[in-house]
């Protein structure tokens, strides 16, 4: 119940099981093929998307974008929490113009507060975060993405910690780059940067950039659309056994079907919090910026860290809090988990935190949790 | 027999197969420790050197130098091919000062030559490349490096298709940037770069570097002293899975024995020359350049993409020359390889080529892989 | 939560995965040293017993037994249950004489009646079931073979269910044969029939037996002495492979510790009974004659096999009850079983009873399991 | 290259690794269902035909024919080596009547002597080996049997080193009985019998028999029927892993076509016997008695225990000849095998043999391989 990488199941680890394959071999290029296009599905794209899937993790993918900016471009960041403020970070080692919108703990920058900034402001792109792994707020980036789609270039949306695990509609909400890791709600382990462009971004992507050279989508456009249509082609050596991974995960969650799938989060996610709320504590994100795919827990007495340290030894390995403002731990609820999870998850936690001395209603939780599951499945 | 991912064993694919394990467990961590550990052992370096295992691949650990240079600074690349092409092409993209010096086909560039050019140069920093993946040249970077040592600040030695393979002592030689990727010589999947810096190299490392975010190494420098600690440790998701293989095949190359471990790969790639030169065909290095990693084929008649084509339904799977100066195709062996891999491939070779009509002796190449089989071991 | 096969640790499947290894490779053959030098102390066996292994099942090591006896002798069956009477069904089909006695439903035959029916009986050997899977009961076996010791030759116990998850201490308590299956409380996948002899049963084997061939341990028995120097032996094939992976199982079963191991069937076991009774439904045990790994579960109203069908679809595989006095079904809690499992388990039979209308009080199976766990871990 | 176990693909390996998987859960039978529907088809048997899957070994799927025999039955055993003797050994632990024909060394029993002995003879049952593992003699069942029809009630073949690499047309040739294990030219790990029954074969189990009762086939049959339907059943304990392993063996196996897999089969056999005579030495099955799955190789001066340990710290896992009267070892080639492994293994016995001392041209049987590989391939 980690926020990365997250439970995975054997039969996505096994279908990396490969002692010779090259990555000019067949299978591979096949494989590789799979993967581009479920992409697209998971991400709600159409094929007038450009699917990537590059070495690295969700930090290179955001990285990435740098291949469609140049020097003095403007970009607005809309920043709640830690994963907002990483695009400062990264943008800010470029030569460009950024400015940053920040939301309070717990809570989500308002779609008013980005139009208003927007409207002033002649941006080339502003960039979103799906939910917000260091919180689990979940802005309605499908909403704001239709009101901001005049007013500037690029849309690029952080879906780290919700592809896989929420609702997404990168086409039908007008988003140009949406970009995820393998690691999160996609159930596979990490090591993969995942993104999807629209035919505006792909078209943006300029050699005058500022991007560098390992992380220029430019430098591996030719390779995506290469084993798409099954030939081979080479930039920098692909995460071979990795893609076979990503390819079986994506045919499982064709086979779960989204829906379902987004389902089971949301039902999982629902139990989790009517857990927590049951055992008398509070859940980080604001009423109705939840998301399916992390809870924070908010602590009074206890340090967040010896919670940690004690579920890790009854075999439950949660996330600490990141964000400074806040005491609080989370949990990750994404790819293959379970009502069970969630169940034994709230049972662990509550023992443990009643044994540090934290207040709460030990059974109480539990009884709530099982309650929603009752009421629900 | 492919230049990489090479031949794995499933032992160290199977290290992998974790189910659930974030980057904070214990277990994460104590693997990842020992994978670093590892990693100074296999490069020759000692306790001075710090070692790196990021994301990515061989070109991601190339540009990640960058976190040493400065705008402005001198670069001398030393080019024998393709791989030594790359540092160009990488370093051009950052506001450095960049001189090539390049050989020909199957050649390197000389020590004499490099040395001229040092002397004037006030050079920062130069690359050079161990084993040229393009050609299988393999230069003496050892030799180089020592006579190099009071004229130039940091050399980097690209190890990527000789680490694990050959002999390496980065500290004896005085290389202060060792640095190659998991799935070549050392026998696991890709998707990971790995470095070793010196102190000096270490102590190079600035924030007022040119170097992006993702690969700038003062990100993950704490992340990695953490981690071999026994503490835990984030910027951006090492890629756990891979992690349990790499520290798993160090240990394995542990067990073997470094000195077993090469004498091995140049058995095997003595067989392979043997078997080439007996069925008649030429080796694309020079004499006295030769690997124990790679070999090119020089061909005359045939096409070396129906070679491919060809070997790859028997079984086989061989690299495409990349070379445009010259005709051939490329065995690689690298890894978990043994005398019976170098056997087979020259069978399947002998008999591809007869049948596709290039002048070979039938027989012949396989015999002469056995007497040097027989005389050798 | 199956009766058999358990839940199984990857690692331990994976231990098992050898593309090619024969049955006379020194790794197989350290492998089988190693089990069946793990066999004797999971079995509270010394030196003085000899270890076998045999490819089948439980009923395979059961039907072996024949090997030490001959045409008329005399045998004691003491059956609790379907196991229990598996024991004649074998029997009977050989010239020997069986006498049964039997328990009621949920109960065991008392050590009185055995003492009893000995005295008189001049028995070769006599047969106990440790835990009769069919019901979860467990039988003194102990303390009613020390008191047995004089009365009889051969002292055989079943520990098909209780090997790994039960103590079990074969020569403090002057057990002749132990046996048990490898896909029980030790956690591996089924394919092997295992069995400890004591140094008299050993020199009861004789070849005027009215054994069979192939399940003659007297044709195994130098196969086994010689595993266990290191050298190769040939009787039937061996299941190489799993052998591999209960060699790995019982060297985690070390690691953990048999106290600890016994310690924790015994915390799930009763987290597991608290839950049951907690929501209001009877163990099929007595109390006293509980287990650490098998529990039915009485019910009332539902059909027990409407209730499996409907756990299955939510991934709980459970047992159904084969007594037929009984309406019932089982949970199996063996192998690497922890509390979570006992809460999920409890969370979805108390969810699944109530929607099938069988009288329960949802929440209050899980908050009395959980307040177990909270009082004794 | 070991005759049994035999390489396994790891494919058919990781099939295997479930966690938790009972035997009652719908996934297993689906297996279990494909497996024995697969079975038939690899044995040319059609839906008249019984399959089963027990436990055991291919000794163990041979002594459960003795649930089709009674007191006094009278049985003829045509033994051309050790494992025709092994019929013997088995059905002499019963009360039958045995009658052995035996053959010489690198021979097999005559058709004419069959034949004379059969018409005198009242047997019930005959059985003969099609590929005796032993030697490497192919016997040629097919024909055998359509003369045998009028004369006995039941025929069996011991496929157990030919089911899966030599063509078998059980239905056509009028078997009875077709049997083999899993690990051989199937290419499964060891650990089931599998056998298939023709209708006169399964009405002729009967309750009457001489059987045991783990090795009753009785006991198992409607466990098969329902496993094929589709519905649960219960014995003893199935190897439910291994069975997900046999399951994709089989669906590999029709994936490459049987047509396919005997010629490959003949291809490798034929190249080592290319190999074996190229470098001078003798095979042991007289000319016409090959089998494309064992090949033995006469020896001189060296002990062939001597070749076995030298091969296989090179390596390559050889079998020890069995046979008495002949001074030999057997290369096994069954299951995965291909032609490069083919190459290797002739390569490694060269240079093995030439170095202890035995006479061989070392580089000519590669040579005669390599050859017969471009002449047939």
């Amino acid at each position: 119940m980690h926020v990365g990488p997250s439970i995975i199941e054997t039969e996505v680890l096994l279908a990396g099981v490969k002692e010779n394959v090259g990555f000019t071999s067949p299978e591979f290029i096949e494989a590789m093929g799979n993967a581009l296009r479920g992409v697209r599905k998971v991400m709600g794209a159409d094929n007038t998307y450009q699917p990537f899937i590059i070495p690295g993790s969700g930090t290179a993918a955001m990285e990435s974008v740098t291949s469609l900016l140049r020097k003095g471009d403007r970009v607005l960041v809309v920043s709640n929490g830690v994963f907002g403020d990483r695009w400062e970070a990264i943008l800010r080692k470029y030569p460009l113009e950024v400015k940053v919108l920040r939301a309070g703990p717990g809570d989500a920058v308002s779609e008013a507060e980005i139009l208003r900034e927007m409207e002033g402001g002649k941006y080339k792109m502003i960039t979103m975060t799906h939910v917000e792994t260091s919180t689990g707020v979940k802005m309605p980036v499908g909403e704001v993405s239709r009101k901001l789609r005049d007013h500037v270039e690029i849309i690029t949306v952080d879906g780290v910690a919700s592809v896989g695990g929420e609702e997404v509609k990168a086409r039908e909400w007008g988003v140009d780059i949406y970009l995820t890791a393998s690691q999160k709600a996609l159930g596979c382990p990490p090591g993969a940067g995942i993104l999807v462009l629209s035919e505006r971004a792909t078209n943006t992507i300029s050699t005058q950039s500022v991007a560098g050279y390992f992380l220029d989508l430019g430098n591996w456009l030719q390779v995506m659309r290469n084993m798409e249509e099954g030939r081979g082609g080479y930039f920098a050596t692909l995460p071979v056994h990795l893609v076979f991974s990503i390819s079986k995960a994506l045919e499982m969650i064709e086979e779960e079907g989204l829906e379902n799938r987004f389902r089971r989060h949301a039902l999982v996610a629902g139990t989790i919090r009517a857990g927590v709320e049951g055992m008398g504590k509070r859940v980080v994100a604001k009423r109705g910026l939840y998301s399916n795919t992390v809870t924070g827990v908010e602590v009074e007495r206890v340090n967040p860290s010896d919670v940690l340290k004690t579920t890790i030894s009854g075999g439950l390995e949660l996330a600490p809090g990141v964000h400074p403002a806040l005491k609080y731990f989370r949990i990750g609820h994404m790819g293959w988990i379970n009502p069970n999870d969630a169940i034994s998850t709230i049972a662990v936690v509550e023992r443990t935190l009643s044994k540090l001395g934290e207040p709460v209603k030990v059974g109480e939780g539990l009884r709530s949790a099982q309650e929603f599951l009752s009421a629900n499945s």
